[in-house]
């Protein structure tokens, strides 16, 4: 069987031949220019003798104006629950399989909604069954990064942070960064001045990045490490304060990102350990395909 | 003399002439499709005969990038040591005068500028004598929102909140906003359950802007509503946290902003009044024009 993440910003995936394991990487759900039905064609025609084992996509791929819409499996939900909510897709040519996303009530006591990162979490316990029993608290950072509290293999709660888009629109579409070649100080010294300002008022230290390079000397290098410092800083310190004391975190993520989330809880005092996004979304996705091959055809 | 504001979104000009206001207006800094002389001159040409009196402006004329750079003058600042920062643009075909910005060390502790809303404040001194003794807090909404406070007629320092680019951004270029036409609630409902939310938490409630679309069945125009009031809240309360107890604001700007900020602030515990925008920066002009005549040609 394919297995797959179709995120916002990137559709990977991937399969297991004679032991062997080959990738394939497309367009995430926000950066479409032809139907999703179509992407995934294209982006799977290198693999077409693989197709009649049938595709497994978490992610994305359930929402209400993608490749079929899948609802939300309610929390708490251990990975039984959330079995049950997969769903198949009717018009495909080969069988295509769909896990459903979780929804809670928040910390904030707002809706909330993941998609794909409850593959991650549940491949987290298949990998490390020390987090399957007792409770953990699991960050997964990203474009809408997720604090989610696990207790004995359930998801409980979980709640959704805009850090990573925030990030991205100030940082391509603000007035925030701007040009002085003269001005100095690299991207890490300003990560860590950013984690400085301890995230207790964005609004206002988000014009600085601005003026630290008006009036600080300070590049345009440093302003974008500033601003990432910022927006980590301030989301360590609401998650703190929406899901009460966090001693310590289990951090799930590409490495680059996993890295500036450890500085940043350490900052914080949260003690944090990592593990590999990809390992735990495949091993999430073994887990679901395992209950596929029950249900009789 | 014609008198104009610079602003990042727009440019008003404004002559008295026989005692009647003519009025003109043009492209913001961040919005100019020619160089910022061209846009001047094309923005001027109705008024050509009555160049030869002067032109003096306010705002991003002066930034590094613009008209001519015309430097800070640092807080505190009372109306005699802005007009000392008076610049004339050398290259100009008629006398161009440019007022300075003002720069201070912020309440965060960081550099901070405006160009513009040191005319409206010193205008409002003006149009307002009772502002002109004792301590006030004067806030001035906007693309960048700064919160001064002026003691006996100087500015003494002031705090700069990104709260209306921020708006912006994430209105028209971010996932928060999106089309649910079967979902229900205006903009006024959106606006005070955001201010509910009281601004502690910003990084998460505003992703809940997308949820209460997603599945919380409100429409777009309750979310944007939401999102304005997540956000207004936010800088209330950072400002009352950076500022120090704040028990009175006066607001400057539009008449549509300053209500909503009037809003914001009663939902903060903080009284408030308005002042018209547009009239205390033509005042501030005012003012800054009566030191231009003393200067010898």
């Amino acid at each position: 069987m394919i297995k797959g993440d179709w995120g916002s910003t990137h559709l990977r995936l991937l399969r297991i031949r004679r032991g062997e394991q080959d990738r394939l990487t497309g367009p995430g759900i926000a950066r479409l220019t032809s139907s999703p039905a179509e992407t995934l064609a294209q982006v799977l025609s290198p693999w077409a003798e693989s197709l009649s084992e049938g595709v497994l996509l978490c992610g994305m791929a359930g929402s209400q104006s993608s490749l079929h819409p899948t609802p939300y499996i309610a929390c708490p939900a251990d990975v039984g629950a959330w079995s049950r909510g997969l769903s198949s897709v009717p018009s495909s040519e080969y069988p295509t399989w769909i896990a459903a996303g979780l929804s809670c009530q928040n910390f904030a006591d707002q809706p909330d909604v993941m998609r794909g990162e409850e593959a991650q979490i549940f491949g987290a316990l298949e990998l490390d069954p020390s987090l399957a029993s007792g409770t953990h608290c699991l960050v997964l950072p990203g474009t809408h990064s997720k604090w989610a509290i696990v207790r004995d293999a359930e998801i409980i709660r979980f709640q959704t942070f805009l850090t990573g888009e925030l990030f991205a629109n100030l940082t391509t579409r603000s007035s925030l960064l701007i040009d002085r070649e003269e001005n100095a100080g690299d991207g890490q010294d300003g990560f860590t001045c950013g984690l400085g300002e301890g995230g207790t008022n964005p609004l206002a230290s988000l014009f600085s990045v601005r003026t630290a390079q008006l009036v600080g000397d300070r590049s345009r290098e440093w302003a974008r490490g500033y601003l990432s410092g910022i927006l980590l800083a301030a989301e360590m310190a609401e998650a703190v304060r929406l899901t009460g004391l966090v001693d310590e975190i289990t951090l799930i993520g590409d490495e680059d990102l996993v890295t500036l989330y450890q500085a940043a809880a350490a900052q914080a005092g949260i003690r944090s350990r990592a593990m590999d996004g990809q390992a735990c979304v495949m091993a999430g996705l073994d887990r679901l395909a395992g209950f596929i091959e029950r249900i009789p055809a």
